[in-house]
């Protein structure tokens, strides 16, 4: 408890610009060129340092600017001065200081808990729970609007060991879904494909659509339709044999009593980023296992930091059983941000063992595409 | 037409910190020293200009540097370069382009109305359907945490002819809200006082302070808890016999439908600066009358150019009947933005009639009270 006591003295931002390798669309929007993330430092009286990562998509959860400003300004005074020991306290505050942003809370809580593993010598899975699991199966995402690039990309996880995908629908029209679930049948049938619409469909028409879709058997078919149309989410799922999830409909705990009061899926999408934190994640699995439904672990837009804070999570989380999407780091940017390579290999993300979340960020790295730096 | 086909040349923003008069305290939070604002003026080639203001408040409805970055990168590209006469289109480009950020899209759809007012002629209210009103009954806050200035207040604005207040109320303890109200309706008897709780009130024990407060027969109580508590509204609801506004509750259409079907209220506070939009808020408060509820005019922390979009939405919209908020330019603001006094006089606000917003913001208290300012 002593060293826990430690105050937490230093807060440091970087916003990043990450280039990215392709183009990649999706209902609600196409990500080109770089995605941004914001990164936190929290330094602890005796040195130690912990970091976090918020991953925005503009058209998702906020933007990147939005989670600087509520870090750098309406973040850091309920921070800056407490103990390390008082995570519960400061997260609660950190909640209510600013709405929304769920993004920024999701890096102030990893990086309490990345400064908490560090100073006590533990892994931040112990701090969450323990685990539940050494290694979570790894699902790549199909989002190329050139096909054929996919079909490259697939050539190449496959030889890496991966044998999940998750194929992204509903941002061109129908035929060119189907088409690429036929390939992906004909020429991959020994792949677990799962399909994404991430709310691309119009409500008129969609269960027709996904009934489409549903008629290749995928293993889970996610978010049609709009996050708030919750009445067309249960319509659909009662039409279709394949399980239904949710993502953009469920952020957090609250909308999480919604998803199951009105049967609108069969499991989520769970993410740090729309919890708004690691904590808040694992409540949103456990109510959905205790409502008889699975949990997937999704990500947005991440580098590896925001990799490792998931992975921590669901190693401590055996209600999420359906792997993870933690492919970005080493499939989409053109280079990450950690000292060390994503522990990502064999079809699989490998939990690490070491103090904290085991991996730091380069700080040249950093400070080399940080498009805008704050040093408290 | 020919007027209106002319294109959106010039795209720019204010970020303004607004000093205020004293300390106000909320259920959600406190504002203090001042208020801060962005400010949108969007230029047609022809010349002429139109104006509209984001007015967050970062604990409700996001910060103001999410709205100004929102407004600055996100929007601008589906606004500059577009014809005036594109309003819905642009606005629905707006809206998907990022993720909340309502008060920015408020910003934009008044700033269309007025160039469109300006360039033809006509006021806003008139773009909106029409007048149903000249005048709005006008309602002061009382919010001061030394309850002794607010009674000074009281003698002010009675003087002025104000015949309504709102007593925010669960920011402190239950005797304090007790004692007010005791105190209003022996000294104040003449006075409309409605009751605020803006989320104050933790679930566990909400009821009885609500039926407590509800003994005084105030004209409505608003959102005496957390937003996404439905369930809890309802059982408030079901167990006074005072009309029970929800606020924090509805932000847009989506959650009107809800609320009316979960029975929340009796009737709505809409805000442009949560329905994104003076359209939106049109829908909202049509969506109430629909279903047998009322609709009052609220607020946020705003200048006279976000209150003149309220007083035109307001005045074209019939369903919305128990006066409006727009107090803060004439009774907290030290000093407004508007090239002539916001017009509020006598206990009511007097809708303009000229073309537009009918009063423009003074640009030299723009440019003088701006913390951050983008030209295009």
């Amino acid at each position: 408890m002593t060293e826990l006591s430690q105050i937490i003295t230093g807060f440091d931002l970087w916003h990043l610009a990450l280039p990215v390798v392709s183009r990649r669309d999706h209902g609600i929007g196409t990500v080109e060129g770089s995605c941004e993330i914001v990164v936190l430092r929290l330094t602890a009286e005796g040195g130690a340092e912990g970091f976090g990562e918020a991953s925005p998509w503009s058209v998702f959860t906020g933007t990147p600017e939005a989670a600087y400003a509520a870090l750098d300004r309406y973040i850091r005074p309920h921070v800056v001065g407490r103990r390390v020991c008082d995570r519960a306290a400061i997260m609660a505050d950190a909640i209510r200081a600013v709405a929304y942003c769920t993004e920024a809370k999701a890096a102030l809580e990893t990086a309490l808990l990345d400064l908490e593993g560090r100073i006590s010598g533990v892994p931040v899975w112990a701090l969450l729970g323990g685990k539940a699991r050494d290694t979570i199966p790894l699902s790549v995402s199909l989002a190329n609007p050139d096909f054929a690039k996919d079909l490259a990309l697939i050539d190449r996880i496959k030889a890496d060991g991966v044998g999940i995908v998750k194929m992204k629908a509903g941002f061109a029209d129908h035929a060119f879904d189907i088409t690429r679930l036929e390939r992906l049948a004909k020429d991959h049938p020994d792949l677990d494909v799962r399909v994404d619409f991430n709310q691309g469909l119009e409500p008129f028409g969609a269960v027709r659509r996904v009934q489409d879709v549903a008629s290749f058997a995928p293993t889970f078919i996610e978010q049609p339709v709009r996050a708030h149309h919750f009445d067309l989410m249960a319509e659909i799922r009662a039409s279709i044999d394949v399980p239904l999830l949710a993502d953009e409909s469920v952020f957090g705990p609250e909308d999480m009593i919604r998803a199951v009061r009105e049967g609108i899926c069969d499991g989520m999408s769970v993410k740090i980023m729309k919890s708004g934190g690691l904590v808040r994640c694992q409540a949103v699995a456990r109510m959905a296992a205790a409502a008889g439904l699975s949990a997937y672990g999704g990500d947005m837009f991440e580098a590896g930091l925001a990799h490792l804070a998931g992975a921590h999570m669901i190693a401590a989380t055996p209600e999420i059983t359906l792997g993870c999407e933690f492919y970005q780091a080493k499939y989409y940017l053109a280079e990450d941000i950690l000292e060390e390579p994503f522990p990502c290999d064999g079809g699989k993300v490998t939990v690490p063992d070491g103090p904290g979340l085991g991996i730091r960020p380069d700080i040249d790295k950093l400070n080399r595409v940080a498009t805008c730096r704050n040093a408290a």
